[in-house]
C-alpha cells in the first residue's frame, strides 16, 4: 500500500475536504487516524464548527475502502450518517477507525457473491484533551462496478 | 426582521460554510431557504459530496433559530443531526424549512420556563430537476443565556 497515494488521495481529491485542512495522520489496511484542525474551522462562539465535525467523521468510510477493499473491482456508497454532539470542541479533533480482517473478508465476499455489501463504521471524535467530543455512525455500502 | 442582516449571518459568520460558497434564497420568520452550489463541492465522481449536503441540511437550524427566537436571549445548541442519502445529487441543490408560530410560541415558553426548550427539524435536500437527494434531521436546543 502506497501510504502517501492513500493520504493524497483523502486529503485533496474533494475540494470541500481539501479546504477544510483535513490531515491523515496514520494509515493501514481498513484503518485511518485523520485530524481535523480548529484552525479555519470555528464557528462565531469559538468552537469547531458542526459541519467540520461531520466531514472528519465522514472521510474514514473512504479511508477504509481505498485500504481494505479492491477499488478496481468495487466502489462505495454512504448511504446514511448520523452524528452527535457531546461538547464543545476548542482544538484540533482527532478520529481513528478501523474495520477488521475478518469483516474485510466477510464484507468481500458477500460483495462478490451478491454484488453489494452493507456495513456500519462507528467513529468517536476527541479533542486534544483526550475528551469525547462526537459520536458518529456512518451505514457504508461496497458496490461492484458494472452491477 | 433585516433580511440583508440575517443573510450576511448565515452565509459568512462561519468560515466552513462561506467556504463552501452556500447562498440564502429566502428567509422570513422561522423559516430558510438555502442553496448549495454545485461548483466548488463535487467529489471525484462528479456529484455533490456528502459533507457539502450535510452542512445545507445543518444551516437551517440557525437560520430558523435568527430568525424565530430573541437571540439577546437565547442561544442555539445542535444536539444531533442525521442524514440519509438517497440519490446522487449532480446539480445546486436546495433545502427549505419552517418551523411554525405555534412551534416558535411553544419552545419559547418552555425555554421562558425551564431555561432550554428541545425541538426536531426535517428537512428534504433537492436537486435542479425536483428530486429528494438526501433527509435529514437534527434536534436543536434552545437555552436561556446565563443559566
Amino acid at each position: 500500500m502506497n501510504i502517501e497515494v492513500i493520504r493524497q488521495i483523502l486529503e485533496t481529491t474533494v475540494p470541500f475536504i481539501h479546504r477544510s485542512g483535513l490531515k491523515v495522520l496514520d494509515v493501514g489496511r481498513g484503518h485511518v487516524k485523520l485530524r481535523m484542525p480548529f484552525e479555519g474551522n470555528g464557528n462565531h462562539i469559538g468552537t469547531m464548527y458542526a459541519g467540520a465535525l461531520f466531514t472528519l467523521a465522514e472521510v474514514p468510510g473512504g479511508g477504509v475502502f481505498v485500504t481494505g477493499f479492491d477499488v478496481g473491482k468495487f466502489y462505495p456508497v454512504l448511504k446514511d450518517q448520523y452524528i452527535r454532539y457531546r461538547r464543545p470542541a476548542r482544538t484540533d479533533v482527532t478520529v481513528e477507525v478501523t474495520l477488521s480482517e475478518e469483516e474485510i473478508a466477510r464484507i468481500t465476499a458477500e460483495a462478490e457473491e451478491a454484488g453489494k455489501s452493507e456495513f456500519v463504521l462507528e467513529a468517536e471524535l476527541i479533542d486534544a484533551t483526550g475528551e469525547v467530543v462526537a459520536e458518529s455512525r456512518q451505514t457504508l455500502q461496497i458496490r461492484k462496478h458494472g452491477m
